[in-house]
């Protein structure tokens, strides 16, 4: 059996993710999709709008044959780790192929891209470092670096979010020689009308913000931004929770926490480097908001993202000793398998004996250091429901993988 | 000018604690009472009804001439270390003598008791030993020691925990060799008609029941307990917050912090020891209120204060390496001042050659360390409010301290 790989957030999964199912499976020729989806917490320093088990389940029901958590330690990263952790991930579980959505389409463009990178990797450097001892943000710094060596204008425009992780995981594969055959699509623009999907794209981003704003969403033009299946997790865990989650949800605990916290403390959590510690405690006291109080610590350096994934890590009081192992790693230690279908299954059993690393499907006792990052995450998502509802939701974590008996 | 000190918490201010001013007052011949007070979180590990400085406005209000802050550091604490931060602040300041309430209310039965204590000293710490050894709490272990070597069926019935308290004030006086004079008052009981203060004797744990379960009190039983001045704080508290404080309002952050808190960090938190930290990360996973959580923690060694002041250290993320240093002082490092009468402001100015260690009145910059475990421990205690309030509140740290123009 031949599988391909997707790496995904699905937060929530729309149309636009259902077109990148289908696609995958057609030009990739695979018998099984497999997506590696960030857990509570996501790439951009936001918690998921609903948990991972809901967001595992909308996958299952549209196309997905296998969901594998990509570690929190992975997962809440620049582009560069979030690769890194997602294509490992990938290679471990056997995909034959990896098909990402990018704004060029084009995957021939990464791959002369790579080798421009390779060829002139002395003089990006260069800029890279400059750029960033001017104080410009990484991701400011990497675009004008980029830019030196001729990469945004010619073959790839590597300002552009997706062809930028699209590119991380091109560079991930070749640079670590793996034999995953690297597949691009076209993303598809918003409120684009494809009638094979019988729905409107939106992006994710829209519909949360719909969805984060509105009481009743079901009859207007959300629901046919996404599958049915979507809809029904979104609804079942409203019901069951009372909320959709959103940073503001949980600017009490961030607040609380850096309030009660030393600068010296503030410092050995991951992510807070050159001082900003003094930046945050000094803030905290006039914060009356997530967002008034990143507004007041945004600098030309210090992007919106990159000050949330910070919040997330503080959230989840993820310290920098903590994630020093995943840079000395190799690979990917161990696979957790979130959900899986009857198709998911047999590719499983057949690729069984190749897989040499542990696949963990439920927490329970001695777990390895980064599921112990990832308990800690999902306890400090769980955390703002009373604790009756927390432990009905934590106790997926010891029910997992969740079946769908698909045909 | 002559002034007594007493050793309180006003949680809130009632009528014994007015009868206790006043007899202190008339006993000790003195000019000015100097109150020694606990601040946002009180001895037996609670945070208090009604902020420090609502407090101390009821005490200027009824016959207090001086409110001095007990630091944190000392008042969450066994009645050993909170006796030696509570006398040595007052002997700094001057005072003459020390009058505290006790069931004994004869001070030879102390001094007696203290001289037996010392004389038969080796018996004492080896019974000590051997009970703590035994697995019996501090309590049960001292009262035994106490018993074998006569103490608390003899002079002072040590078992009491008002002698236990003033116990340890006389012990510290004396075994520093201080200059203050230890007078003692017997407390009335609850119940007890006084005419003297017009109103009845309720005990502080009673009123805090009764103001907790009920929404208005000032027509009932209650309103005359308490002088009209704490009445008129208790409202302006509840007028400005919406709320009086108590421990669960505080469950939803200790739970939140012990769930995303590894054992060795917990470990690292001042009280907590041999091990208990994995019984409260166990319990965590089905706590639902933080009584239930105390009574699944507590053992015969651990007794529910015990447990209290290890949450309290929690809640403000207190650690045993910032609490090292008052280990190793022969005193205390500062004075902080909450409120002040004008005859407290004279006694001041005839003292102020005398005292040599900084009065502290606001917290702004360069503060000592033992202050900024303090502001800590106010941000932990205020943590529970919308930032708006929360801000208002914490202001009054930066305008103390509290002046009351009395004649």
């Amino acid at each position: 059996m031949k599988a391909s790989g997707l790496v995904v957030e699905y937060n929530p999964f729309h149309n636009g993710h259902l077109f990148h199912v289908q696609q995958a499976k057609k030009i990739s020729s695979a018998d099984c999709i497999i997506a590696v989806m960030s857990g509570s917490f996501l790439q951009r320093g936001e918690p998921a709008i609903i948990d991972k088990f809901h967001r595992t389940k909308t996958a299952l029901a549209s196309g997905v044959d296998i969901v594998l958590e990509l570690p929190y330690a992975y997962a809440v990263q620049s582009s560069e780790l979030f690769a890194k952790g997602a294509i490992h991930t990938l290679q471990k579980i056997g995909v034959d192929s990896l098909c990402f959505g990018s704004e060029s389409g084009n995957i021939s463009d990464f791959i002369t891209s790579y080798n421009t990178l390779k060829e002139k990797n002395e003089t990006f450097k260069r800029i890279l470092k400059k750029s960033l001892n001017d104080g410009y943000s990484f991701p400011e710094a990497s675009k004008e670096a980029y830019r030196t060596i001729g990469l945004t204008t010619n073959s790839l425009d590597l300002s552009k979010p997706n062809n930028i992780l699209g590119f991380s995981y091109v560079k991930t594969i070749l640079d670590a020689d793996l034999t995953i055959r690297p597949l691009t699509i076209k993303r598809i623009k918003s409120d684009y009308h494809d009638q094979e999907i019988n729905g409107k794209i939106a992006s994710a981003t829209s519909i949360r913000k719909q969805l984060l704003n509105k009481q009743n969403f079901t009859a207007d033009k959300i629901s046919i931004s996404m599958p049915k299946a979507t809809l029904n997790q979104l609804h079942k865990y409203k019901d069951n929770t009372g909320i959709w989650h959103d940073w503001e949800k949980y600017f009490h605990l961030v607040y609380y926490r850096v309030l009660t916290m030393t600068p010296e403390e503030l410092a050995s959590i991951y992510g807070i480097d050159e001082g900003i510690e003094h930046r945050i405690i000094k803030s905290v006291k006039n914060a009356t908001s997530l967002n008034d109080w990143i507004k007041t610590i945004k600098t030309k350096r210090y992007t919106w993202t990159r000050i949330q994934r910070m919040f997330v890590h503080i959230l989840t009081n993820t310290k920098k000793e903590e994630l020093q192992m995943i840079k000395k790693l190799s690979s990917v230690p161990y696979i957790r398998l979130l959900g899986i279908t009857k198709t998911g299954r047999a590719y499983l059993n057949s690729k069984k004996k190749e897989i040499d690393i542990p696949i963990i499907s439920s927490l329970k006792k001695n777990l390895h250091p980064l599921l112990k990052i990832e308990e800690r995450a999902t306890n400090a998502y769980y955390s703002i429901f009373s604790p009756e509802i927390r432990k009905k939701l934590h106790a997926q974590e010891l029910q997992a993988p969740i079946i769908l008996n698909n045909s």
